[in-house]
């Protein structure tokens, strides 16, 4: 009897830890459940050159354009933008955006990014580090988040950027959708 | 006997579960196996400043070098390159390449890259981020793919590089052997 | 009484089994148990432009500061520079870091840094990439390593920066406190 019911364990056993640990593997992540999801707003107000604008201006053109093709082919902006709960650009800032981006088209409009978004309020201390892709033809796109640290310690997901207004080059507002799969 | 079936089942547990999850954590990845391999060919053709090259060339320099040693030392290229399956530059591209790269020594040449494939064909959709030096005097150096997205949701990896041909500045051909070890 | 015992397997085998699993999930780092710590030096001496500092510099400024605000907003400096075991810009090298960092605020000074720290001895052979914000201001500040080649192949971490000593923009020195959580 003891011995019948061992074996019983192991096939039990069998069936139910394999799977588990298999799936732990296979499915660890599903791309419509994040474990942390943020929806923030970033504002990108690029300085115009004058005297004025210092005092609002949030990010600077640093790199010209090449003269490759007519949509800003290299050209390369520094930010450090406010990033907002709402959509409004007076709004208190629940984090800052700290990166640059480029335009890397000849024939339309798309840039690439990599920056940090820099948490240090009451509900968040800690950074989350993200680069990839701004596909901006596309209604959305998705950028990485590659790392993270203090309150999102060792961070990974994916960052879905939306245009939400912009007014030609010198104001964007992107929709950034944060979703984090691996939090610890 | 049921309470002695139970200890045996005890230590039977024990014995299963501690080494699989150990396993899982010690080797969870092995450099022979990734989960995806893709050799693609990456080919990067400088803007020579002159208005016959604008159609063809896919890249250019933004950041003219320093006068720190005579390698190019700061010279910085965004890019958006053609990606094919074959060494053909005139090959159909299964991706692009968005990104920049910079020569970063005084005294020979190596380069740093940060760039995404973006994969927008029947086969794939979806962008891989990719980022690290390239010590161009190697046969073969290794880069970081740090995350992903779309069809490579949440992929991490090791992107090798090896230089296919040159023609001094203007024109270069990497092999880029895309190796993923995490795959969801 | 078989029955019953194989029933109180379920029990047991439930108990034991999800909250290891979800133990492995939640804690699987542990930020005080690194899986690899190394605390290193890193020096970057700024070319100042004159033939004499040509040999010794390992810096070069690239792209020169914007005018928004008075802490070099914009400044952007690639870099090639020793790390040491210990705090002597002289002490033989561990490795190179090659990548760039570039001012990022218009009123105080924090910089941006995304590089590769290269090792080539006996010791280590390999990569890491490591990518974030530097909040100058603070006395630690932590960026995150997003990946590794080489004998630190897939490895994931933080790097925590903290300023050793600085002579005004041309030569500074961080110590790098390396916390590698993901090893293979």
């Amino acid at each position: 009897m003891t011995i019948f019911s061992q074996k019983s364990c192991f096939i039990i056993l069998a069936l139910i830890i394999s799977p588990s640990v298999s799936a732990t593997r296979a499915s660890k992540f599903q791309a419509e459940k994040p474990c942390k999801r943020m929806v923030l707003y970033y504002h990108d107000k690029l300085f115009d050159g004058t005297d004025k604008d210092k005092a609002n201006a949030t990010s600077a053109t640093v790199v010209n354009a090449s003269k490759l093709g007519n949509s800003y082919f290299g050209m390369l902006v520094v930010f450090n933008d406010p990033i907002t709960n709402d959509d409004k650009f007076h709004s208190p800032p629940v984090a800052k955006a700290q990166g640059f981006y480029f335009y890397d088209r000849k024939d339309t409009y798309t840039a690439w990014f990599a920056y940090t978004l820099v948490f240090n309020s009451s509900e968040h201390k800690g950074t989350l580090n993200i680069m990839g892709a701004d596909l901006m033809t596309e209604k959305t796109r998705d950028l990485s988040v590659v790392g993270g640290t203090g309150d999102f310690f060792m961070a990974r997901g994916i960052a879905t950027f939306q245009t939400d207004t912009f007014q030609g080059l010198y104001y964007f507002r992107l929709k950034m959708d944060i979703k984090l799969y691996e939090c610890y």
